[in-house]
């Protein structure tokens, strides 16, 4: 049984946390650096962005964990470092910093970066604030929060989760915490993601594990379409728990899994919901798919759609926007056999069947639309594949906040 | 040489239009129904949206214009007459009602709808119109403005255009409507755009000449990313002008498309920039790619960055987001070697070199980029392939307009 528990990343075994204002950002009361570290050296895996264009914390990192190792992640906010001369340069410094700091080796460090692209970092602050960031280490509750808010940027919540399950008779424990608001549209991998498990897991299986959960997790999330340059996840698996390392497949392994897709699912959940500007969680579930990936497929185009997130903004039952995004998805799909339902709180109602109108209610429709989390319900009546993905509506806050991000 | 002139799709020789109100919409100041009718058979191109959900009139359109001949466009907006349960037979009881008042066959009429997608389309309106949409056929400049009205739905700019030319000693002209706001991202076609010459052109030739062009100048444009359902452009060339036929590629055919690109250019920047909400014409010209299809790839993905459109609503030079829109557009580009400068009427500002970013002044940048029309001068550094993508904005007022379209 895997049951919902505090303490973020801090819940596993092991793992301490904090996070402090630097002074990469110019206000002072919101935190520009965070940390995550393990007593133990720990399995690591991740998965980053396809964007050609990569941040040089990404390259660091990839180079750092080519061994399956590492046992602290650094990450500041602010700014991305990337598309600069200098940046795999101060990339390494960050590590070399606090490796030195933390008597570890400079290799045991995932480095990330989160912020604007293309103006030069800079080392003085990071170098400066890392004593304080070090030292203020803790295992408790609020030091998940601490870094959590660390790595936000234009995100309006701290997003983190834990979650306890057993294995072998060891009580194992796996929490996470996300940044992740705008240039939302992960491919591989999604915006910043940090997740601990004290589980022991060799670092092959641990990769085999993430790689095959983003593509149901962070892979079907979109906020605006832009697939950032900075997107990373990593776990982190200390083996404190106790429990004889999983390396091979097997009921263990499914359960590992399903612990680890919890922490994703609602990750993402909260990522989308908290999409820059958004006023609602969109949630498109299709069945009845040729396959998973025809599902998929239209699942995200339709979560992707501007003029469909417009109208859910404006709560305006507007399912030809559906079937038209369906439409130029690309999937296979009979457009003459697709419903079309939506489904909130305030209940569902069947807008349309075999890929036309029916009657409905507007009053019903726009009751169960202006609540702020909306599924859309695809039936393609074409086979048993299915998919999930999540999305936001597409608001004047939106436009606000990317109409003058760097100013 | 290829003259700009008056009279829209009434320019070219024995061609006649109208446009009027006819009960579609309820704002009766709106014109609804719009009518282009050629003295003389005439041959007929046509392309149509990817999308696979597609309008009922698209259906019916493409069979009547198998036979490569069409007399008359008839087109309705307010309603897309799109996913009805009987939208074959209403695109129909167009066709036949328009022919049987101009005494034409039905399967010359080329028809039209835009609008709402899934909501029953009503033949009384369009039967009660048609009488006086014929009477008033006229060939003067008024005539084009009146159908260029009748097929507007949110946009806020007529668009029109026309060229005259020679071929073999005699003028022919050329000249186009369109309409185009929202739901804009045209693949293989376009909104709704319909081209009159009296040039001779066998409809062989005229669909090469299409077919060919739209790679260039429809598909390059994109106001939201959503492909309709209803696009089609259409050209009707009824061989008035007196030319022989151009019925083989050569001088003349060259000519000809030169001219078709003229209008279809024209049209296509003044779709951008009518683009729902939008305060901005963006054009994107790539060169120095590998081949020309990278270079459209990595032009149409710039300009369809939400990110990236909302960064030019504020002004704001975030070359950043357009080196982001690169590295994700999925072409082969050395990132390293990326060149990125603004152009407007203020001027030009170099933001970027070889990937990274280099000093500029911001008020300069703000100068240019607050300007109602700028070029995104895109270097590749990698070969000799260029393309050029035509966008807008993302605005407060694209969402206001697309939070609540349908009432």
């Amino acid at each position: 049984m895997i049951k919902q528990i505090d303490g973020g990343v801090c819940a596993a075994k092991g793992f301490k946390a904090n996070g402090v204002h630097c002074g990469i950002r110019k206000n002072r009361t919101k935190r520009d650096l965070a940390l995550i570290f393990s007593e133990a050296s720990a399995s690591a895996a991740a998965v980053y962005t396809t964007n050609l264009v990569k941040g040089a914390p990404l390259t660091v990192t990839k180079a750092h964990i080519a061994d399956g190792k590492a046992q602290a992640v650094i990450c500041n906010s602010g700014n991305a470092n990337t598309c600069n001369a200098n940046g795999i340069e101060i990339a390494e410094g960050m590590s070399d910093l606090l490796a030195k700091e933390l008597g570890i080796k400079a290799e045991d460090v995932v480095v990330a970066s989160t912020g604007v692209i293309g103006q030069p970092l800079d080392l003085a602050p990071i170098a400066s604030g890392i004593p304080s960031l070090c030292s203020g280490l803790s295992s408790d509750f609020e030091a998940s929060k601490l870094a959590a808010e660390g790595i936000m940027t234009t995100d309006t919540k701290l997003k983190e989760i834990s979650f306890s399950f057993n294995i072998g008779g060891k009580e194992c424990k796996i929490g996470g915490i996300a940044k992740g608001s705008g240039m939302i549209h992960p491919n591989m991998a999604t915006m910043l993601v940090f997740i601990t498990t004290d589980c022991a897991v060799s670092s092959e299986m641990l990769q085999a594990a993430l790689s095959e959960d983003v593509k149901h997790s962070f892979n079907m999330v979109s906020v605006d379409g832009d697939t950032s340059t900075n997107d990373m996840v990593t776990v982190l698996a200390n083996g404190m728990a106790g429990n004889a390392e999983i390396s091979s497949e097997g009921a263990e392994f499914d359960l590992f899994k399903e612990a680890l897709a919890k922490v994703t699912t609602y990750l993402c959940r909260e990522i989308a919901r908290d999409g820059e500007g958004a006023t609602k969680l969109l949630e498109c579930k299709v069945s009845g798919a040729k396959n998973e990936a025809t599902a998929k497929v239209v699942a995200k185009s339709v979560i992707c759609s501007s003029l469909f997130k417009a109208a859910m903004f404006g709560a305006d039952a507007n399912w030809g926007r559906v079937l038209c995004a369906i439409g130029y998805s690309g999937a296979e799909v009979d457009v003459a056999k697709v419903d079309v339902s939506f489904v909130s709180e305030a209940g569902r109602i069947d807008v349309c069947k075999n890929g036309a109108g029916i009657d409905f209610s507007e009053e019903k429709a726009k009751e169960i639309l202006t609540k702020d989390e909306i599924q859309i319900i695809i039936g393609l009546g074409d086979g048993n594949g299915s998919a999930c993905a999540w999305g936001c509506d597409l608001t004047y806050d939106y436009v606000k906040i990317n109409g003058d991000y760097r100013t």
